[in-house]
Order: structure tokens, then sequence, then C-alpha cells
């Protein structure tokens, strides 16, 4: 993700850019991939956070995990928080634990610089694309102005959700709805077909009904009721089964910290954490929960 | 909602009109309304099931149940199936068993009538305004063909949705996941909010993102995001959480009918089961779910 | 079952015996194994239930779900019911619907004789070494009285439950209570080996605490706890995932004739109805959730 | 529980006692409970975690979540860490995430100390009679032995449940089982009942059964089936719901921690956590998800 928003951010802006990976070889990659620009639009490259944030004024970050987080922005001598001054924005597009989120930001801004959040939805694609949503945690309509242009470049929609975190927060609910949303049409349209019923029709029936939702209308589940979607294609492409249960993992950490009842969403929690570990389906899109329902011993050879 | 169709249909028909309901109170009052009308247009109304039958050649039924269904067309001498011929026609609008329904069915088509299921969604709203969807299960395009003037008179969306049967489980496949996505958007907003979103930006995130459905965009459960809903009406008004309760017991006996998993499906059910039995929620709209989740010892004085 | 409880019936029990079996074969299999001793104790066959009931003052029947109760009790020309007289007496042992039981049993007495409803417990070995539990549902004492030396040659511990239906009512309670606490012992072990405590050591905890139940103590679920039980010999023999399967559908079924809310009662049933089909656990015994719960990608050759 | 917990102590053991609480009137109130004995036997009071650190080698905590053990041992310069050396053994009664109370025990032990985990079981009445379980993580079969004299005044059967954490996961894994187990038995006596079994005899037969379990059989939901047992007295006393909310918050959290599926574990933790905030519900014993369950409208003034 971070490396398709960086392509897209690099062309876009005319600010010096610079980039940083722990993984060397990502840096590399990013600067030949560009080289025929480097002449009229140098890329500099940093070997720690901490050079990032003494070089950058304005610093996005894009890492998997709240772990990551705290390492790359506040942990040792080598993490951001050591390099900024009051002059430093630091855009975290992570998707992370909205309370993590919300404390690091603090600090950033504890010591004089300004900090938000905006995770990111869109997928693969839509950083590619430059297609992306973004959703805004920022204390202040000064902070999320001031990001509104760099993002821009990267996404197409940029919400402010509220304060700090609110990014986070507006993510994770997005995403704990889908995957309830999911899992009911699979076992909906399991139901119905097992019952005799043909699947483009009961679909039909449901996406002009009560029941119809972005997973029955536009990423349905069941093969062959719409072309080009993951069901469609064997499962493959689209949003991991262990994305799903990552995001939703978030989700049931925030309910318990704002003591929030989630029964549907604890449910699809596991759910999708036991498919992210069974034989088959680690890496199939979400909506392959479909094909675990529909799953029968007479297909000994499915896979 | 049958007093309500039958208004419509005796306003829109030529033909002469028979009415029958166990509660002769209905009767009467069905005829008073009429009364200006009476002179021009006939209501004969019957003592019984078979004297409908044998009087008229188009049947159409609006029971509460399963066992009503059974008693009315099947059981005893008065029953309907009694007094059919192979001029018969039968359509039955309640919200059955599927399975119930296509025996029902089975048995009149046996003695030489036909017979259809067609139940409806669309509430009393869409009963008194003819605005119902009606979702027919026939076995022959005929049967629907020869259906769908009467149903014309009461509903505007008339769908064929395969073989004896089909109707009603397209119906509790909607519902199904009506309920499942009314508890999720429900859950998500509750946790959104207490999180510190404001509700009417979250309801816009998901509606303009992946976790998008009917029940966050047209019936938000959250009060005050939605005008003229039942949230922001007390909850009054609606789909009462008995209703829902009934119709996703129908899904999962569906569900073990087919050996089909419904695990979200499951778990809807048992909660529309314990909120109707819930004080303060047995009578109140189905999106009363979230308050509920929402609910707290402080509010003491609440209801 | 049937054909073992019957063996131990036969032998030790004076009267004239009368054996049926919709299966030809399983009558004479069973006239086979007896053939030394039929010279002093014959066996009669009969060719319907109709037969058996004109026969036989005492019927004990065992078969395999409620449709087959019924159509052997009531339905057609040769069933049960149009066999019996006032000194008829039927007791039924199969695990069935307790509304159908009830039903069946009401129109039997109905008719003048007296039945009553006895499933068991124990399996197919409690079968074999006549060692079951019998549940009775018997409207008064003396049925009970009438059945207990029957019963006794086959079991050994024979309880009066209630009123018709109690017995079915008690055995589909204690088996729901039974797949939610597998279930929740599965998760418990398997949580406990992951965060890594050593099994063993875990099962005593549990057992000498508050979680102590007989699926932990007597059954655990996790391999190497226990000898001699199926998760220690590849989840073999046992009580299958499929008929505990069918055992909770009897319990989610029963839930709703009687607006009873069993959410995790609910989810057991759809969890083993999910088992049952899944490649590699058809077949498997009911504690085979915690190798289910313990499937992980990286055991690619497990099955 | 401390309160409790530091009498036995005090009274059973011949070294010289330092008492700290935060809140000052604890200490008053522990001193005035003693002072017939204070001659032989003086009380020290401390006025800061760091000043016990300094005076006593062995310390015993018990405190109520994670964030306060994290502030009393590690966070700011009054903390336990600042006042250890090589002599220090810390004992960690409370109940805490196990990956908290590893990092906490691991910092200590870094520091040139011991430090183990030891959260109990028991409740209130066995802090008072000194008949606690205590379940350790010692990463030595030496600091087991070095705690074992002062843990056997306080409790009764002290178990060495592996490394560092793992006394904190059998707790959890404990109380999710007891939990589930809880609500399975509630679900199934209210499920019998409905259907017109005694509860005594059902109860009876589960716990002859396949179905028994500690909350069957020792402290049963169904009120009247137990005498002296919460049920049986307005669900007063006993282990609230809100504590029952708090540990398998743990074990989710926990199960997240080590990707394991806990799907009815999850339901539990989310029907906990309702029920912890449903008038009425707040403060009663957590058997009372039968009531929960087994409510209704018509008793309106129920409470």
């Amino acid at each position: 993700m971070g490396f398709k928003m960086a392509n897209n951010l690099y062309q876009k802006i005319d600010s010096p850019f610079i980039i940083y990976d722990i993984n060397q070889v990502a840096i590399e990659k990013f600067i030949f991939l560009h080289k025929s620009t480097l002449f009229q639009k140098p890329i500099l490259h940093a070997n720690s956070p901490i050079e990032v944030a003494r070089k950058a004024s304005t610093v996005i970050t894009m890492l998997p995990s709240s772990p990551h987080v705290e390492n790359v922005y506040l942990e040792g001598q080598d993490s951001l928080i050591n390099g900024i001054d009051e002059n430093s924005f630091l855009i975290d597009s992570s998707t992370i634990d909205q309370s993590v989120s919300k404390q690091v930001s603090k600090k950033i801004i504890d010591k004089g610089a300004r900090a938000i959040d905006a995770p990111v939805s869109g997928g693969i694609g839509g950083a590619e694309a430059a297609t992306l949503t973004f959703m805004v945690g920022a204390s202040t309509p000064e902070d999320f102005n001031r990001a509104n242009p760099y993002l821009s470049h990267m996404g197409k929609n940029i919400v402010h959700c509220g304060g700090l975190g609110t990014g986070q927060t507006a993510k994770i609910c997005n995403n704990m709805l889908l995957a309830i949303s999911m899992i009911g049409v699979a076992e909906t349209m399991n139901l119905g077909v097992q019952l005799g019923m043909e699947p483009k029709l009961l679909a039909n029936i449901l996406n002009t009904s009560s029941g119809k939702c972005w997973s029955s209308e536009i990423y349905n589940p069941c093969p062959g009721v719409l072309p080009n979607v993951p069901s469609s294609k064997n499962y493959e492409g689209g949003f991991g089964n262990s994305l799903m249960a990552k995001d939703t993992r978030l989700a049931v950490k925030a309910a318990n910290d704002s003591n929030s009842t989630i029964i549907l969403g604890a449910i699809a929690q596991q759910l999708y954490n036991q498919l992210s570990k069974t034989a088959g389906y680690e890496k199939k899109d979400f909506s392959s929960i479909y094909r675990w329902l529909n799953e029968s011993s007479s297909n000994d050879n499915k896979y």
C-alpha cells in the first residue's frame, strides 16, 4: 500500500521528497521505478525514522500494526519523536488500535508538533489509482486542512471524522459492519440456494429489498452472481481473510475499551480468525466465507 | 394486513367479491367501510373456508402462521381443500414455513386445482398504499401470470422467485439478512458513538463505504440520524421485534430443513426472540436493538 | 442401537418376542444371531408395524427421526395405531422432536391404549452393555412403572422426567448442555495451550475449579489428556458430529416452540451442523471441535 | 480481597509486616482491626510502593486491573521497581492481562529481583477463610517454592501452572469456561422449565449425565434448585456480572494475542458485558443470566 501511495504522491507534489522503509530493497525499488524523472525531481532517502523527521516537515507513515507504529514513532533513539520540532506535521495512515493512535498523536502534540490519524480504505487498487478514501481524525480543522492537499494526491475522498483517533474509529466501524454484512449475505445466499433458488434472482430480490447491502450488490460472495468480483475468480484478489481478522480484532479491542457490546461483531471476528487459519482459506478474499459455509464432504477434491 | 389488501382489491376488480374471516367483526367492519359502494358492487361473505372455495375460483389467503394455514387449507370438513375443483386457484400471502407452504400447495395441486405462495413485504403502509412487493413461488409461468393481475391491485412489485415455496424462501432470506444487518448497524453505530463520533457523520461515512446497507442508509437505528424513521420516534411504528423474531424463526427452521449453516442468522433469531420478551421492547420497532445495546443502568428512568 | 437393545431384551424376558425392521436383513441377522436359543425361546417376526401392534401388547420402537416415528405410528394403513387396542402399551425410545413425541403419544392414548417416550443416553456401548439411561415421559406413575421392567433389561438408570414429551425434553436439554460445554472446553484448552500451558496441567486445574464439567474431566477433547477417549484415538468412535448436530437441532426446535432463548445453544447447533459437513470431520467424535479450532494451514497434510 | 488476604497473612507469619494502600482509610482500618495484637506484632505502613519495596523483601500486590499493576510496579518515581534489589521477591495476585503480567515480571527480573504472578480464585469467602486457590506462574521451581509458605497462609490450594503469565492464563481459562458453562446451564434449565420439567428433577438428570458441570451441580442458576446459592437469594452475593465481564474480556484479549478462536467465549463476553450494563443486573451474581433469559414483559414488577 505504502509503496503505491508514495508513487502517486511523488509524481504530484513539487516539494522535495524523502522516503524510508526498514526494508532497504523497497527503497531501491522505488528509486529504480522513478529513475527517468530523478534528474528533475530527486528522491532523498533516509536511514531511520528520526532522519525523516529532521529533514521533512510533513511525514506520512503507513505501517502494518500498532506495535510498528509505537516503535517507529516513539521507541528508541531513532524514532520519529526525537526528530520533530514545532513545524513537524505527522500523518499516520496505518490501520491500528484507536487508543494507541490517540496516545501516539498526543505525545507528538505534547512535543509541540502536530499529528493526525488518516487510515485508508479502497485497497491496493485504490492506492494505485489514487482513489483511496482517507478517514481523518484531527483535533483541529487546521490540521485537517493542512493534510488535505497531500491526501488528495493519493485519494479522492478525504473525510474529517472528528478528533484524534476518530479516523481509526470510522475505519474499523465500517470494516466491522462490512464483515457482519458479508457473513450475513453469505449465509443468506447459501440458505436460498440450498432451498432451490437461482442465485442471481435471489441477489436481485435482496438488492431491491431491505436486505440490500454493499456485500449483496457490489461484491456478492456467491460465484457467478457478479462478474469481476473475487467470488467469481476462485476468491482470489480482494481483501484477504487475515486482513479482515485483523480489522475486526481492532473493533473488538475498541468495543472493550469503550464498554460497547458487539455480539455479531465478536462472532464475525472469531469466524474470520478461524477462516484465516483454515486450510485453503488463508489467502482467499473475505467473501470466501460463502464457500466455507457451502463446503461439503462430497466435494473432496475441492481445493 | 389482510384487511387493507382486501380493500384495495375490492376497489379495483370487477368480479364478484367474497370475504371470510374467522372473526365475524372483521367481516362486518369491511362491509360497513364500503357501504357506499355496495349497491353497484356487492360484497358476499362466506361462513367458512369451504364456502369461499366453492363460490370463488380465485382465493387469496392472509394468515398469521403455519398452523393457521394448515388448518384453513387442509384440516376438518370446512377447510378450503374440500371446496376446490379444477378451476380453483389459491394464492397464499401468509409468511409461513416454506416446507409447510410447499406441502399445502402440493396437496391442492394433487386435487386438480392450482396453488402458489405469494408472501409480501412492505408492511401495513405498503398494504394500504398498494405498494407491496409480492414474492411468488409458482410451479409454472402460467400460474404466475394468472396471479399477476390480482396481486398488481395490491402491490407494485410482483416477482416470480421460482417453484413452490420459493416465495417464502425469498421472503425469509431477505428478512434474515435484514435482521443481521440491522443488528450489525446498531452495534456499529453504538461502537462509533461510544468512541466519540458524531452519529450523522458516522452514518454518512458508512453510507459512502462498503458498510452501506438499507439499515444504515434508509432506516438507521440511531435516534436523530434520519427523520421519520422509528428510531427518531421512540422506536414506535415500523416492524416489531416480535415479527422479526417470527421471521427469523422461519429462517432457522428453513436452515435446519436444508442443512444450511446460519451462524449470525441463528444469533439474530435469539436476540430478537429475547428482545420481544424484554420489558419495554415487546412492541418496539426492530431497530430498537440499538437502544438495547446502548442501555445503561444510569438511565433508570429511561422507559 | 435398536438391534443391541433388542438383544438384551430378548435374552432377559420370558414373554414371546416379536421383531420388525423395515430392513429385512436386520431381522434375519437378529434371528441368525440367536439361532442357538430359538428352540427354547422363539422369535416371531412381523411384516409391518400393524402386525407388531396386533400381536404384542408391549411395543418398543427405536427410530432415527421424527418423520420415521410419525410414519410408523400414524401414517398409512399398516401403521401401529391401526393395530392397537386398550391393552396396548407403546414405548418410543427414539430421540425426536418433543412436540411430535407428545402428539403421537396423545393420539395413541386417545384410542384407548397407553404410550410413553423413553429416549436413551449412553451410546452404542451402553446399548450393548445394558447400561443405558432411559429418560421417561409418562403421563401417569402407572405408565412409568409398567415400562420399568422392560427398560431395566436394557439400561440401568430409568428416570421418570414428568408428563408426555419430558423424556425427549430431558434428553435434548442434556445434549444441548453437553454440546455447549464441549465447545467451551475445546476453546478453553486450545486457548491455554496456545498461551503455553501444559494440557494435562490445565485440565487438572479446570477439574479442581469452577470450570469443571463432564467434558473436561471424563471426555477431554485435547489429545493426550486422557487415555481411551476419542480425542486420544484420532477422534474415532464416540458420538459423531452429525448426531450432535441432530440433537442440538431438536433443542433449537424446542426452544422456538417454547419461546425460550438459547444463544449459546443456537451457535453450538450451527457449529456442529457445519462440522458435520466439513471435510475430515463428518464421521469424527463431537470432541473433534478441538481439532477444528486448532486447525492451521501449516498442517497441510493433516487429513 | 486484598484486605482479607492481608488479615490472614498478618495473623500467621512471624516476620515484620508492612502494608500500603492508595486509600489511607484502608490502612487505618487494618491497623484498627488488629489493635489488640499490635503490641506483640507491629504493623508498619508505607506511604508509597517504593517504600514497601525498600523495606520488605517479599511484596504481595492485589490490584484491580492491568493499568493499576503497570502503575504501581513500573510507572513514576514511587513505583515498586525503583525500590527493589536482588533480594526482592514480588508476588502479584491481581487478575490482569497475561501479556502485561509477563512484561511486568520480566522487567522486575531484568533488574535482578524475582517476580511471579499468582492470581486467585475462591472469592471474598475464600479470602476470608484462607481457602483461596492460587494459580502461580513462575519461571523457576525455586520461585514457586519461595512463594508457597506465604500463599499457604491465605489459601489452601497452590498450583504451579508453568512459566511467567501462566497463572493469569489458568485463571482466565477457568473463568471463561465457567462463563460459558453458566450461560449453557441457564439456557438449558430455562428451556427445560419452559417445556414443563420440574427444575430440581432436570438438575438431577443433568448432574448424573454428560451435561454435568460445576454450574449445574454446585451453583445452579435456577432459583430453588439449591439452597444457599445466589440464585436462591435473589442473585445477591457471589461473583458479579461486571467481574465476569472483566475476566472474559481478559480471555478475549488473550485469544487475540495468541490467535486462538473462542466463539462461545466471545459471545459469553458480550453477554456479560451487556448484562453488567442492564438495569437490575449490574450488581447481581453472574448466575442471574438465568433470570435475564427468563425475563418477560408480563412480570413488570419483577425487580
